[in-house]
């Protein structure tokens, strides 16, 4: 049986996170169920996963959500980010938040890239997660990154793997 | 049937915060029932909103209020804002946090329109969350602001929508 | 019938914070029942209020305490603080926290005070916040502050209550 | 009847605090029960706490830790600590933490002193809470302290108790 | 009866912490069984935990993670591991966290050295904590060392062991 991914996104985002992560979920994983719903900005994100999960009973959420420039933005990202450490532990479920800093681009097109990429990649991680989690062994340790190219693995002499 | 709105305000802060939520609300959507309380500062909110829910059952909640000039507000509004975080996970409904900074302003008169452009535009989101949630996703991704004007949607060539 | 207020406090604190508290609540709400316990320092605080739930059943909290100078002492007070929101919750009271900073004051006569005035008018919030609510409605957005003279509320021109 | 404390502490820690702990107890309080249990760091004194809990019911705890030099070692401390809030309001009794970061000393006897004296007077505070708590009520605002001298109370001109 | 380990690690990692863990296990503890999972990144190990725990049931948790360079990084790290702490109380056993920051190492050399002893030395620990606790209070208070030698006990002229 196809999987149902919950997916929970903000008006704050300049970048509609979801439209790449409904996208790649649908050509990667066709079939995938999908539920949305939309909440102002990233400190609604939890609760907005927790009222999903009550309504549509998602297999994994996905929480989109851009954090802005200022330093004020970074404390609510640190909030809604431990609001969903809290909504996770309740509702059981893998919740894979994805976050992009609006500070992280060097300017608009890279920062455009990284929201699509880290949405992607983690979309997919998030079906994954909740499909077929042994997928994700395979990459353990390998220095995956979402939004910018892999880190890979540290390579040391004689410690070859 | 009319939804039930809970407002939860301060006596610390400078300006009456419920006033613009209780206009806009009485204006935008007339007959949506109100229940509100006043705490003595932020940090008394997310208990607040837990008695108010006791008490009224609102469908969804405003948490207004206002943080210091000084160092120490600054760590208030974020223990607040956890508070907040927990209270709804706890309560299971949105509590839309409406935290003014009383740095933000250039001066007061802009720090004055800050707070009613705010409190304005997030009792409108949190009506809507209530009573018509699919009216979000239209603005989502769309760097939507509350209490200056919106950001706007990135533009990068090439990536129009 | 008369209310029941749970004051707990600390050894660690430099001044009786629980004597003025005790004196302001007789003397402006005569009969008020009070249950008292007494912790080391703020970090048993939290835990303090919910032993005292247990025992004494108190109508409302006063958490009362002291942080001290060092950089240190300011790590303590946010834990502190986060153990009450979460007992709040949990007890499902207001519990309001009257913490006073060493370093608040100009002098130790301008620190007492602030421990005094503090003291004082938060007491007679939490007295309010289970006895008779409305009465906080009426100061909602208006500058109170404890422990030094109300900021009062923001005056701008053509915005005149 | 003789109570008995849940005694948690570190192999991180330079020092065996509980050995402080348990011979204070065994001098001053002859009788008293003893529950032990040793963990790798302080992140583990929460969850410690609580299986200690589980198997042997102590009517109070003492979690034992030492924090390191570096910067990492603070945010750990600050997890540590938060963990110990989750634990004391989930177990329903008094964990009286006793942290000692290794840079709090001028000198490394100075360093052992502050273990020594923050562990002791813990250890008698930790008892006392469990078995007659309205003995702390005697320090109440005294300036208590552990690890150094009382502060004392704050003696103001007028303000004489 | 053998204890069984449950291992959840990550893909952002640079190093296969596993298996360090599960070859020092299969050394020192043969027969010891292990249940592992891999999630995207250290903000994920909680939850991780938690679904590990519900379909494998293992007797302690190693999460296993790296943290990288960027100041993002270690928020990151302090929000996995308050959702670690979270995990540990509701689960109510210990997981061992092995937090390896990409920028303790002098050298990628070094680097690699601490992502090995650190991850041994708890997969002893995180065995030992499950299926013979008494072991670790032999150390209490030595300055034992994961990543790095020991540090060992505060040495205090006149108060030797």
């Amino acid at each position: 049986m196809k999987i149902k991914v919950g997916i929970v996104d903000t008006m704050f985002s300049r970048v509609d996170m979801a439209a790449f992560a409904v996208d790649e979920i649908g050509k990667k994983f066709p079939g995938t169920r999908i539920a949305r719903s939309t909440v102002p900005g990233i400190k609604d994100l939890a609760i907005g996963c927790l009222l999903l999960e009550k309504k549509e009973r998602p297999d994994v959420f996905l929480a989109l959500g851009m954090v802005g420039k200022a330093d004020i933005d970074r404390m609510c990202a640190h909030e809604a980010s431990l609001g969903i450490q809290m909504a996770k532990l309740l509702i059981g479920k893998h919740i894979v938040e994805v976050f992009v800093h609006e500070l992280e681009g060097k300017d608009e097109a890279d920062l455009y890239s990284i929201f699509e990429d880290r949405t992607r990649k983690h979309a997919v991680n998030a079906v994954l997660l909740a499909s077929d989690p042994k997928q994700l062994s395979k990459f353990a340790g390998m220095g995956k990154r979402q939004g910018r190219p892999d880190a890979g693995p540290l390579v040391v002499r004689g410690k070859e793997r």
